[in-house]
């Protein structure tokens, strides 16, 4: 960083190491030539991010981040933030690059700063999972009660290569050698406090609102790369759900590519836009926090006729030290845990202590499309022993979960499963 | 940094966001289990590269530089510079590793400091495309009016994986189990001055040249992984071109791989080399600049008698905002530009304005060979706010492109097509 | 880095360039569709590695590091260290994440601090090769004369796609959609220096061992995805071994696939778990060292009656300039080597220059297994022009291989082969 403030610099970084044991597991039993359908007990790097930013004299910054473990499970390699940013007044900024789209308030807040371990079924469904993070431009507005981001952005940063490729799985291939034009949306979302009273009790409440061009490609006589369970390069899309995992994070809900069958075919269809919606609301009392979001995507395209996905979640949790949940006012979402006191060996201090329960609900069936519902619980318990350390552990029930009519061998063998795991994450970021 | 100078380390950086809107795209109507010729619009992430470089003792430095962003498009994903250099005098260096060839005025200027949002046809097809960083030993020779630069290098670095290999289809992969020695490569450059009378008044000259041996393997009952179109393990090399675009990089011209057909069977044909030659020069004078180059690739093998491929261009650009390009020594090339006003809010700085307007020719049809032949114009309008931002507008125009004979479909297609495109490019170095 | 060193952070990095001509390479000749059998010449970036490190309030320590050359040869691209380490004292620390197997003492040194260019045969086929970063938990105990660790650590972190996964064929996959849960292993070293009169005169001892248990995953007929040759999905297990080289690091020996054939058929084996054990002896006495160490694993499962693979080295080196072998105390194991004088073009200084050669062998036929066995000399001159740059040179001869009875046709193809190799290596490192 330069004196007068025209040049600053800054690395910053983050490691989550995972693990999952699955101590109910009652699947269905796999038939021929397919793998075993329970799931699988393991450790995983969750996420390891390296990043820089910086800025130039005062109203230009940049960001630029990378997540080397993408890839190793089922989420993709790749670039998270690479933007440019002009920020025109104190409150106002526009980017121009890749960065997550505004779209609800689990999803905007850093997954540094979760609750629980994973985001929840819906909020990784649609907006997560496919990858929000996408190359286009954007505004920012943000003062301390009120925020808003609108953006147009177009298909998300894809994996290095197709092999690498398993989420999104028909919509994020390269886009070029003639697979079509990509695929574009106009998303928003405007958050404020209406109730505040300091930083620690307050009320905020906010919506979001997106539309989707879909891209599918046809093949010149019609035909089309993509079947019920592929990922070729015809594009469209797909959606899919897994119940709140970290290193095991199967789809055992899945719709199957939207776009399906050759052109003009009977029974044939054609995902060519959707629309989502989100409702959050989240009340901070001091050490005590209540979240809940409700999400909604409707499917437009031939072959579709009011076609639409739903999922909502909702969750207590309470700091047993006494700490208050922390507000990011540019992101209008969760920020960073300082404990009161920080963990010390001789015990003069033990860091901050927080658990929290909660429901979640997710339903992928919807007229033609048999993607699925799923219902869960989890429970989670945190420790923060100093501002940089993190460490997690949840459990977590499903319900009930019905994949009956679903044409995809692994996701039918979900079928009235019961499934429960106990997760950990270890968490460092600097 | 240490304060006796014995230790330095710098990080470095550059994001690129291009967009492409193609508003002329007439191309032949594809057939059969093909996907339409036309040329996709779209965003990307053009580059995205974090470096280091540093220095010990004064005389030795080293760099690393990687770049995230390819892989996403058409070029590969990968290790740019990665070398240990050292300064024997103040002018004359070694260095040892993975470093560009020097060859090409084009070529060896930064992409940051190009005067278009692409490097020219002919640069990109002979000497960028197959990957110009190479691995190897260098020395060059640099003061403020003369430089010269020689290498002995080896294949580039190649891909991660197969699946991720799109550029120099047939040359650069994985070199181990069976698939035969490296190929190689001796080349250089030397350029000078002969007329300067300040840093805003000169003429640059140079010539380049150098002879690259290309590994073919067959197996041992005499066949070849590689046919026309494909990318196998077997070796050959070939050259391919696209229009100046930069976010659908489509190879519409392509020589196919230039080892093609079973050992010794009728029709059969293997490169063995290649030899490049480069002739440049470069007028500077105040804020109008010109700047002129030919290349020439002559192909050695079995079953080629004197087939070569050329190409040539030529650009004017003017500083509306009277700055002038500027010179890097070392490198005898562009460098960074230097607003004489940054941008500020208030109107009292504009930054630097400059607009640009060439002419681009490549010629792949030769003896047996029918890669296509394309010629075409562009223009553009660059906006430099300040030092370490530019924003760049470009419209390309192809004027013709021939593609008759070529056995490629994608290739085919192509022919007689009308394309024109509009471009842009955000840059932030760091 | 703050005043109060309570949090501190750095950079690190490694880059090292390797050649490889071979000199005598006397091969069976392939047949049919097979490659040549020949090692291949060459140059490559042996390893380009980054990483960041720091501390939180001076007990939290993490490290990140990635190797970008991973991939581009025979080793998988990745992730190597990634942990969170708490040091509960000054000597005593537990860590959780990627790092390190403990195990051996020349798999225990950096790669920065060999004295060969590669490590011993056995070294990397029972240890290095099968990625030795694992995710896990480990504690260390460290004092100048005496070491130990001990780990629970799962299988190793995954390449990044399928396409790209070239070192432990079989076992490294990602563990998700039915492919079973992962493997893990208790491991653990203990060292130490029962003569030392300082530290250029001492004598280092100590063992390994460990216990590994493999998953192996068959379809629900009971198939198995994997071959004698092949890295399927269904887990398993593979050994090999290379001669030395750094460039073309093809497998000469390999015992394919542990786990083979249908579930319950006649001839089927399945690997559930294997054992290594290793003994190590280090003596340094002023500008003399010698070093030695045996290796062995025993392989158990279905079909398998005491199966074992061995393998031992030593070697001898000598400082002509009067250097002593460094120690570096946490691992047990050799450090950077500091040259008296530095070298300097006016001759005042020449670095530090060290001759070592030594003897290699390794047994990868037992029992019902013909992974083949193979014995080796090697002679190296390493010179130090100071602390940061390494510059060395290696010739390679192989004494014997036998490969006879390899059902795998590139490995038998080895059989009886005259093999050798010179080598070179430029490293730097900060």
């Amino acid at each position: 960083a330069s004196k007068d403030g025209n040049f600053t610099f800054a690395i910053n970084g983050r490691m989550q190491v995972g693990s999952q044991y699955n101590f109910i597991n009652d699947v269905l039993p796999a038939t021929g030539a397919n793998l075993p359908n329970e799931l699988n007990s393991g450790v995983t790097l969750r996420r390891a991010r390296l990043g820089v930013e910086g800025t130039f004299y005062k109203i230009w910054d940049y960001k630029f981040e990378y997540d080397f473990s993408r890839g190793n499970g089922s989420v993709e390699s790749g670039i998270t933030d690479a933007f440019l940013r002009m920020n025109v007044t104190k409150p106002f900024s526009v980017k121009v690059g890749s960065f997550k789209e505004p779209f609800s308030l689990e999803e905007a807040a850093s997954n540094r700063f979760l609750t629980f371990i994973e985001r929840h079924m819906s909020v990784n469904s649609f907006v997560d999972n496919p990858n929000t993070y996408k190359t286009g431009i954007g505004a920012n507005y943000a003062v301390p009660r009120f925020q808003f981001g609108v953006a147009f952005q177009t298909e998300p940063v894809g994996a290095w290569s197709a092999a690498s490729t398993t989420v999104n799985a028909a919509g994020n291939n390269s886009r070029n050698n003639g697979s079509g034009d990509q695929g574009w949306e106009g998303i928003g979302r405007i958050t404020g406090r209406p109730w505040m009273e300091d930083e620690t009790k307050f009320l905020h409440v906010g919506i979001s609102a997106g539309h989707t061009h879909v891209n599918t490609q046809y093949l010149a006589n019609g035909t089309i790369n993509v079947g019920p369970n592929q990922t070729g390069g015809g594009g469209g899309m797909a959606f899919f759900a897994f119940p709140g995992t970290n290193v095991d994070r199967t789809n055992v809900l899945n719709t199957g590519n939207l776009s399906i069958g050759n052109k003009g075919a009977p029974g044939s269809r054609r995902i060519d836009s959707y629309d989502r919606f989100g409702a959050e609301s989240w009340l901070v009392h001091g050490p005590f926090s209540a979240q809940a979001e409700y999400l909604r995507t409707n499917i437009n395209g031939q072959g579709y006729d009011g076609e639409h996905f739903t999922g909502y979640y909702g969750f207590l949790s309470y700091f047993l030290t006494g700490e208050s949940k922390a507000y990011h006012v540019r992101n209008g979402a969760a920020n960073r845990i300082k404990p009161k006191q920080n963990f010390q060996w001789n015990g003069s201090g033990w860091g901050a202590w927080e658990i929290a329960g909660g429901y979640d609900y997710i339903n992928l069936n919807s007229g033609v499309v048999r993607g699925g519902k799923m219902d869960m619980v989890r429970f989670g318990l945190n420790w923060y022993p100093h501002t940089h350390v993190k460490i997690q552990n949840n459990i977590t029930y499903v319900l009930n979960v019905d994949t009956s009519g679903s044409p995809i061998p692994r996701t039918a063998g979900f079928n009235n499963a019961d499934l429960s795991s106990f997760l950990t994450q270890v968490q460092v970021d600097f």
